[in-house]
């Protein structure tokens, strides 16, 4: 049978993907009077009179919810919070299967940016953390940044920050096989969606000094008038210092690095062939590449990196959310700073090593098993270095559990 | 160790009760590409193109919110949708092995009943009923009625429905034991909260005429004009048409049953002996009745019922709203309406054969194996024959299904 075959014939056997257990025996009325009435009214006692108890006493700690509106789904753009609901689940399975995680999809039946945010918020009680989700830009970076400021839980829009860390994890090791340093390269970005943004945020907070934006009116730098909102004048203030202007083709002369988050086809070979040497390129456009990797390496490419299982160095949010909230909720951090996503960025890179690295081969495989133990203890630790860790534990410990975990599913 | 400890014990080992689990394996790269991107836009295409695929390939049709907002927890009252987490996820955990329902808790950080509306409602995509637990009175009736009307999955306050339809399964049984019928009997009920209003139309639906309710200022009539909000109003309009006044003393006196969802103590022996004969007495305050059932059965009583797995005839919610939603849900319900509900009660009451039937013995075991797959059946059968029902299914299959679901638990 074919994907779409397969795929919708497991959807339908399974009725969904998810299901909610209990950790508790309920065989009898002793374990009926322990795990509900009368019994459970001693927790609910310990937790009202010491608040954070609830993290001892109930799955808080391990519960995150997956948040979406349905509204920037997949490639397929605003198909609303009931068809988002298949990737909310797979999300879901995801969390549980890769880091032990307990994961709940929340299809909100909103756009109402403020809306959102109040919910979220309003569902605090029950989790532990909040992963955003498959939001459309520019609501998204609102609604994150509110949630971030406003609860003292976790917050993380995966598809900024997991690509965004995934990519930094692949440049990190395509800049030692091409030998050239971070604050030395040219980044040119084209898509300046939630992912885009986030790496090009996340690029600057490592030190990187040259980057142009692109979206589909060309370079983004400031004064531009045209096609912009507050988070591209963010941009606008914060990369492009000489203000070059141009289409995307005329921007990527001699830049080391392609970052794309845009659409298919978006390069060419001969634009590709314009870059300074050795060239990486990171051709992210689901399903289909801005430029196919067998096309790009003809021209020149030294690294090419996509968001495809069936091309090297995928570039898959997997390797990053699932260690990143066992990181987080293992210290009970109240948020993910840039120094816990630089770290989980760290943590994936590393996992090759110096004699393993080639140009196929810059970022992990996705059911690599010492990724997500490997990111939660770096996670963990740089929570506990900053300051953001309610928790004190050992980051091997961290390591050691979510790899336990991650066997027993 | 103590009940106590042991609960505590049990809570704080497993961090909380829940875990989230996957239906569907994540072992290799095909399995990824099915569960989660590319393959899952294939689902996510197919509910874009018809809404109501959504039952067929999500977990949704089996999902059910467990919301509170903390204020009427127990016996503890208003303590908070953070320490009511534990009875929440309690509820979970019977959902399942009762009936094989995944629930999630929902604990709002809101007293706000229109904030409760609109967020339950918000959360609509990802669930297929709304169990509502011990939200505070009025608001709950208020909460309630409007989601019902509002929302087209089925929504059940389960501390007032649910405690009801168990009441009259206890009701019917008790009034075959003393040789009354519905019609003739003289009802005297005691605590206008959730639990007692419920207990009240649901009588009145049975075609029960004699009903007098009380609450701390005594009998509710029409025209009383102290503690009075539209609740009791409308009771007052609709029960005690002779207008009594009085205690509940006063009003008890000549009763048949007495329904108590109030204080430990409020009735003596001496009321028993004032009641007419073969009084019927369900003394359901938690955790101390109304009367302990030793000496209302000395003052007379002919069958005691409580809230209390120590003593026989325990009303217990886990009778009825398991079977209840696993019913709705099979048939894919858009409400929860009286037909149902008293069907759930005879499905309740009729496994315990006529000669069975003692006045130790008018409400069956809690973790009888036989009560959810027969409420199943009954409320599947019963939303058919009443119009609410979405799918067609044999009511039988229900009942298997349902027994096969907990036996897997």
């Amino acid at each position: 049978m074919s994907l779409r075959e397969d795929a919708l014939e497991l959807h339908r056997v399974h009725q969904g993907k998810l299901a909610v257990t209990s950790k508790v025996p309920v065989s009898n009325a002793r374990d009926l009077s322990l795990a509900y009435s009368p019994g459970v009214a001693e927790p609910c006692k310990e937790i009202h009179k010491t608040p954070e108890r609830v993290y001892d006493y109930t799955a808080k700690g391990n519960f995150v919810a997956v948040v979406s509106d349905g509204t920037a789904v997949l490639g397929l753009g605003n198909i609303g919070p009931h068809a988002a609901l298949p990737v909310m689940e797979g999300k879901a399975v995801l969390f549980k299967a890769f880091a032990g995680v307990d994961a709940v999809p929340i299809c909100l039946d909103t756009t109402d940016v403020e809306e959102i945010i109040r919910t979220v918020k309003l569902l605090e009680p029950t989790f532990g953390g909040i992963n955003l989700e498959d939001i459309a830009a520019p609501a998204c970076f609102v609604i994150e940044q509110r949630l971030k400021e406003e609860l003292n839980i976790p917050v993380f829009h995966d598809d900024q920050h997991g690509t965004a860390i995934v990519t930094l994890a692949g440049l990190i090791n395509a800049l030692k096989v091409v030998g050239k340093r971070m604050q030395d390269i040219k980044v040119v970005a084209n898509g300046a969606g939630a992912a885009g943004i986030a790496i090009i945020k996340l690029l600057l907070s490592m030190g990187v000094k040259h980057v142009v934006m692109c979206d589909t009116k060309g370079a983004i730098y400031e004064g531009r008038v045209e096609g912009m909102n507050p988070v591209k004048e963010l941009i606008a203030k914060n990369t492009n210092r000489e203000r070059v202007t141009g289409s995307l083709e005329e921007v990527l002369e001699g830049a080391d690095v392609f970052i794309g988050v845009s659409v298919a086809d978006a390069v060419t070979s001969d634009m590709v062939r314009s870059m300074n040497r050795d060239p990486i390129i990171f051709a992210m456009a689901n399903p289909d590449p801005e430029i196919r990797p067998d096309e790009a390496m003809e021209a020149g490419a030294k690294v090419v990196g996509t968001g495809r299982s069936d091309y090297p160095n995928q570039v898959n949010n997997v390797l990053a959310f699932p260690g990143i909230f066992r990181g987080a909720l293992d210290v009970r951090a109240t948020s993910i700073n840039e120094e816990m996503k630089i770290a989980a960025a760290y943590a994936i890179a590393e996992l090759i090593q110096p004699h393993e690295l080639s140009p196929d081969y810059v970022i992990p495989k996705p059911f690599d098993p010492r990724v997500a133990p490997n990111v939660a203890k770096a996670v963990a630790k740089a929570a506990m270095d900053t300051g953001v860790a309610q928790l004190f534990v050992n980051p091997d410990e961290v390591a050691e559990r979510t790899a336990r975990l991650t066997k027993s599913e």
